[in-house]
């Protein structure tokens, strides 16, 4: 179905693009109740659903059990997906949908979750061993995607939009899945779901959903319907943040997060993030933490260096989200967007400083070396050097 | 794959929605090169093309028939589908399906091609009789669909990307399917195809393609992805409309039309469209002359009625689109949309009477009656009443 993985690739020739959106999406109060019908229509008898204990523990599983089980269907539970999930887990996961020949997969809580079901099915449609199959991704497919239905539990990753799984391998190195195929055929977006994510959770994967709803809109991939998805996902998370971390439970600004969690995946998948993303992914080879600590400490000086570069499409957001005291002055604009992003991560009481990563200075050089290879410092709207990225890695206060 | 068709309706409860995506899309000068990959890849060896006898004459299809060629596949080429394409020119293509034993369809053409088609697809793909199909979709559908790749050659109905198929019977009654599996699995949007569309025709398509974006931006479903591409649809065809009648090869104004043509069609999925539209269709069973005409007499009164309902809706339109004299008044924004499109009508050299289509003042009461009925006017921002369409049409200056 998919033409071969060179095609994945963020392109910056202008007039050029791929759009390959993601599968069916319902969205609302309830929807994650229409999960057996659709497992029905697909023709899935004895689902495989992928969780974890965490979950079960809190109630939110068995229902869709039961409500599986009450359309008729035989649904086996796999409920080992832990917090960094690990190849490990999708060997569990397969022995079990071997043993229980199984015919369907149910995804049902976080990015975790949902990544392992991506690397499964990859698994389960390719011949090759799993180290070519993560790299080389839709290329080695050779059997039909089995039916894949995912229902995400908190508003962040946008796992469930995105072309990319994150896994462990036995030795801690992380790998990335990047498959069109393997996302889920049908998505459920149910606030209700996210209402019981404790605080540090939603303000942590908050973050995450505006750092990439910030980079696809702002950096020099030429999509333009990316840019038009992540505007609005920037829009709606950038608003609804600050919300959901006072008053976890207000629906609206529940619904809000999760629509532009979604958004967002969908358009880093049509356009990749940006330098941000490219400077934490080195640090966090070196610290085991969230993600968003990562991200809120390299954001504003990245975005500080990039602004020269970067004021048009900086502005375009900055009054997209209404921040507009000068709204014809485009770099007054552009400059208020890092001042209202560096305030953001202040409001969430995500970190700051590499010092409260603890990540010391002698441990950058390697760092920058990974950096500078970075894709995704490649897409961001201001090229740096070696010199700038010792600047910028000093300018995060390393301890 | 698809559930019921109910799912096809337009939701206008608050926060709940449906997300249906259109297939693969490439886009970019050139990109029509690439149907024999994707034709390749998806397994078809004996594509039936589907064009019309202009295009053929016009040395648009061959290439594309020798590129298929030389990529080792067999092209049967079907060239029969009219200006308003009939039942009959669906049966000839699936004669020649059949006899010639084809696994695989290209429509390389206008809306009417691309309809016919979406028509055939759901004929091949159901055993129930064809007025059947036409009528409940999807839900009929019993076999996999066969590998369909679709080239637009104009810049308006957006029907690659679609979920509407019109047709003729062989009484002249228009029927509609609605069909997301019998959607293109592949497009290629490529500009230089536009270059070459006749003045008048690249107006009627263009102002067609506005009026979607306009309709499915600004009515009462409350999809919110489809009014983030509807208006970015609007915002692209608005400002290039006037440049490519003005100047016929402005490839980046060519390009920007056709990329809203597509975007107009998937925002129309999501949300459908408005009461312009729902008081042109029973018009059209009057006269024989393009959908442009009828939607550009419609359109003014239509959203001057609208206006007091619709203020915010018509003032995101209108501040989007660069319209803001005075910025912080929604009313005023609003009004200023009314005008601009009034004005890009005119200079459009559209009509703005019913009179000069022909429409008589006798012939207005069983319109009303039908009006009254259609689903795209309970979209409407405002809803009309019996009275308020006598009003409405009287305004629209019958003969």
């Amino acid at each position: 179905m998919y033409p071969p993985s060179t095609h994945l690739l963020f392109g910056t020739e202008p007039d050029q693009y791929t759009f390959v959106w993601p599968g069916q999406t319902v969205f609302g109060a309830g929807s994650a109740e229409r999960l057996s019908a659709w497992m029905q229509h697909s023709g899935s008898r004895k689902p495989l659903v992928v969780s974890d204990a965490g979950l079960v523990a809190a109630g939110l599983v068995e229902p869709h059990l039961a409500r599986l089980r009450d359309a008729g269907l035989v649904p086996c539970l796999f409920d080992g997906v832990e917090a960094n999930p690990t190849l490990d887990n999708v060997a569990q996961a397969l022995d079990l949908w071997h043993s229980q020949a199984c015919d369907g997969v149910v995804a049902l809580g976080g990015g975790s979750v949902i990544d392992v079901c991506k690397v499964l099915l990859a698994r389960l449609c390719s011949d090759a061993p799993v180290e070519q199959v993560l790299r080389e991704g839709d290329a080695l497919l050779c059997r039909p995607i089995p039916p894949f239905a995912a229902i995400p539990t908190t508003a962040g990753t946008g796992s469930e939009s995105t072309t990319a799984a994150l896994v462990k391998d036995a030795q801690g190195r992380k790998h990335v899945l990047r498959s069109r195929a393997c996302r889920p055929q049908w998505v459920a977006l149910d606030p209700l779901l996210t209402l019981s994510v404790p605080p540090a959770v939603t303000a942590c994967t908050g973050f995450d959903t505006v750092m990439h709803a910030l980079g696809a809109a702002t950096n020099r991939a030429t999509n333009p319907v990316g840019e038009a998805l992540a505007l609005q996902a920037m829009v709606l998370s950038f608003h609804a943040l600050p919300l959901v971390i006072a008053q976890p439970d207000a629906l609206q600004a529940r619904s809000d997060m999760l629509l532009a969690s979604y958004l967002a995946g969908v358009a880093m998948s049509l356009r990749g993030t940006d330098g941000i993303h490219g400077l934490c992914t080195p640090l966090e080879s070196l610290v085991d933490v969230p993600h968003a600590h990562v991200l809120a400490v390299v954001c504003v000086p990245l975005m500080r260096f990039t602004l020269p570069a970067a004021t048009s499409p900086y502005a375009r957001v900055a009054r997209a989200c209404g921040l507009s005291a000068k709204p014809a002055d485009d770099a007054a604009c552009a400059a208020e967007l890092v001042e209202a992003i560096d305030h953001l991560r202040r409001a969430a009481r995500l970190p700051c400083t590499l010092a409260e990563l603890g990540v010391k200075a002698d441990r950058l050089e390697a760092v920058i070396g990974i950096a500078l290879g970075s894709p995704s410092v490649a897409l961001n709207a201001r090229k740096p050097t070696r010199d700038d990225l010792v600047s910028l890695y000093r300018a995060m206060q390393p301890a």
